[in-house]
């Protein structure tokens, strides 16, 4: 008996692992080992998104599913062999149909509780039990979709003990495609996409407006906000594709240098991104929404951006919420009664 | 006496050239060679814009002075050769920094009638005169600059001898850059640019939204408009860069088919475009803008696409104008009394 304690004092020194949680995603994979409440004992970056994904050996070809599991093993395989009953599961577009197993979207709204009961499980080659979270469709309105986002926007959404703590938020997920979703009373109402940083990145490699770009040099911060200024200004009203022009003709008269021209187009996005703030807030719906708490998640320097961003545009109930989609991962699983 | 009535009276067979006019943008050089009234004696394209000259023999690069003399000598060479005295002259990318001899800016707003008293001349290394016809710059209002299209303008201008021809008119010249010029009284006042052809080309070629797009097949036209009526609906307030990605997102869910993609996206970026007319008319000035006539001015194909889309919004007063650049390039040749 003795040593039995023994063997359970000398573990809890290093917390036994729970989940094995995965945030695959196009571009990359992050795999988490999680303790009890979902703490953090190790983590994992892999470059191996669904779309790109390692080769196998010389052939640097082979089968799609057979690729997955060569990432799948890299990301955790060890995690997974030594503890063979740990249970797994996976977010992003990993559930896509190009991923490794399509997990049908959720219609919404739908409340963040209840993702855990739509769980798709499937097994992999080496019979583990992968189970992937689904992601959202929107049918109302303007159709959109979002994978993972769903995940990050649960393990963001503050929690409290309090009565009256399914307040409303609007969470803003800045990167290549944002969301920004609107959870109203524990539930995800509504949510839309917009390219952003896919479409600054193609204006900057590949339009003419890239061509006069300096990215060598330090840019002066008051840039990016010129370019949030002019956009939310009357001259924005000439749209979005007129308003990038001015990143050139500025450049062209001698009024605007080549070092601070990619932070000017970037606050030119940006305010187009938040510009339905505005509308919003101009109509009758939008009087409630711009009173809703907003919640940032994604790079830190990101979202330092938007909330420059946002306090220009007069904003200022924001926060920056941290590690989402590890918790997110982790509260789902405890929806799902994977983990206590 | 005889013999020289005969010889003039040969010579009346193939009219007299009177001008060599050169449109010479960004990626291609047209030449004209013109006889009285500007009547089209002879014309070529060759595909030597300024940023793309000729290579020089072997060596494939050279001093940029010496390439653009290339070109112009392929262009036009014999015809000046073979009569010293006609006049040249030239409009669009060639009179920019980049160009082969800068032109500068006249300001906005200018009288059309005006142009050809702000002509550039340099000689070339043979010795040939050239005029360059000066672009546009705007400094009231949002920066802008043209180049060319001013050319363009007064070549569509509809003339006429009867009072009030003077009446006011909204030029619209569809292309990778596509101009706004809003002309009244004779006089250029404003203008706007938008990157309508660039970033619908890069969005295809470069982003997610050009993955899922088959472009080998026959779109149906009813796509066209399906993306004009989406972006000038009230889900167009959403904003561009979250409208693009109904796109993909209408095809992830099956509503709208691989080969009908890129139109769907042409008529969200064109409503986009045009977004300002009714955004203008909204406002006061726009009472007066709606109700000028819309003259276009570019490819056919481009011309028909936008007439669709200004049909759909609603608007009647439109034509669109042909040899624009052409008869612009005569009529400011005829300014400048380099030809009667």
């Amino acid at each position: 008996l003795d040593s039995t304690v023994e063997t359970t004092h000398l573990r809890s020194r290093v917390p036994d692992p729970r989940l094995v949680a995965l945030d695959w995603g196009t571009s990359s994979l992050r795999t988490f080992l999680l303790g009890d409440a979902g703490i953090l004992l190790e983590e994992r970056f892999l470059p191996f998104g669904i779309m790109r994904l390692p080769a196998m050996g010389d052939a640097s070809r082979g089968e799609r599913r057979d690729r997955f599991e060569i990432a799948f093993e890299q990301g955790c395989g060890d995690w997974v062999r030594s503890r063979p009953s740990l249970p797994v599961i996976a977010a992003g577009m990993v559930g896509s149909a190009q991923g490794w197993c399509e997990a049908p979207y959720l219609p919404v709204p739908v409340s963040v509780r209840d993702i855990g009961n739509y769980l798709i499980g499937f097994r992999s080659a080496q019979g583990h039990l992968i189970r992937i979270v689904p992601g959202l469709k929107q049918t109302s309105g303007p159709i959109d979709v979002m994978r993972g986002e769903e995940t990050q926007v649960l393990g963001a959404l503050p929690t409290s003990d309090k009565p009256g703590h399914d307040q409303d938020f609007l969470f803003g997920l800045p990167g290549t495609h944002s969301k920004w979703v609107d959870v109203s009373r524990g539930q995800i109402v509504h949510f839309t996409t917009y390219m952003t940083g896919e479409v600054y990145a193609v204006l900057c490699a590949h339009t003419i407006l890239g061509q006069t770009m300096d990215l060598n040099s330090h840019p002066d911060p008051a840039a990016f906000e010129q370019g949030v200024r002019f956009a939310s200004s009357d001259a924005g009203e000439a749209g979005f594709l007129s308003n990038i022009f001015s990143t050139r003709a500025l450049g062209l008269v001698g009024s605007l240098s080549a070092a601070n021209q990619s932070e000017y187009l970037s606050g030119i996005l940006i305010a187009h991104e938040l510009g339905f703030l505005s509308k919003t807030r101009r109509s009758e719906v939008g009087q409630t929404l711009a009173l809703k708490p907003i919640i940032l998640v994604g790079e830190d320097s990101l979202c330092t951006r938007y909330l420059r961003a946002l306090k220009l545009l007069g904003y200022q109930n924001m926060q920056v919420a941290s590690n989402a989609m590890q918790r997110g991962l982790w509260n789902i699983a405890v929806q799902a009664q994977l983990v206590n």
